[in-house]
């Protein structure tokens, strides 16, 4: 259940966010966007956590890869939505995994 | 409710876990924990969730914190009962936060 990823060194997104109250969609999106990370380049894995926030995160081959999934058209979408409906408070770390136990 | 961290670099220790069945001590030896890593040098803030799985992302001024902290005698014998009694798998990896949005 929890993801596996390759030898260090590579690179993890760190998403922590608080949501709104209700749905409004978010679930479907949440699930779509899993889907089309899995299918991106470079994509490690990812591990997802809510309770009371929200802790999302990808790992990915290199920055690169990260950038192409930035600037997916529908992960951009989704992403406005996101800031307009979704959330009510986020947090994006890009950060370069150097050990791994 | 989400961590405040300074401009980038620093580092984050990403925690992800599964839990075995029951409490057994674990709720008070996390509060514990998480007590006692607020005192630490070098301590910048902690996120953490769980539903399926359990993430902890805890933010620090550079790898001679964190390793301090993997050093503290109480948080020493939390792992261990940690690998013996709480979880079911887990993974730690340590990264270097270059960017923050």
């Amino acid at each position: 259940m929890l993801a596996t990823t390759p030898k260090p060194p590579y690179y993890a997104v760190i998403f922590a966010s608080t949501r709104t109250e209700g749905d409004n969609g978010y679930s479907a999106m949440a699930d779509r966007m899993m889907e089309l990370a899995k299918n991106q380049p470079g994509f490690l894995g990812v591990d997802t956590a809510r309770s009371e926030i929200g802790i999302t995160v990808s790992y990915w081959q290199d920055l690169k890869s990260i950038e192409l999934w930035r600037q997916h058209s529908e992960h951009q979408a989704a992403k406005e939505k996101g800031k307009t409906n979704w959330y009510k408070n986020y947090r994006l770390r890009i950060a370069k995994v150097e050990q791994e136990y």
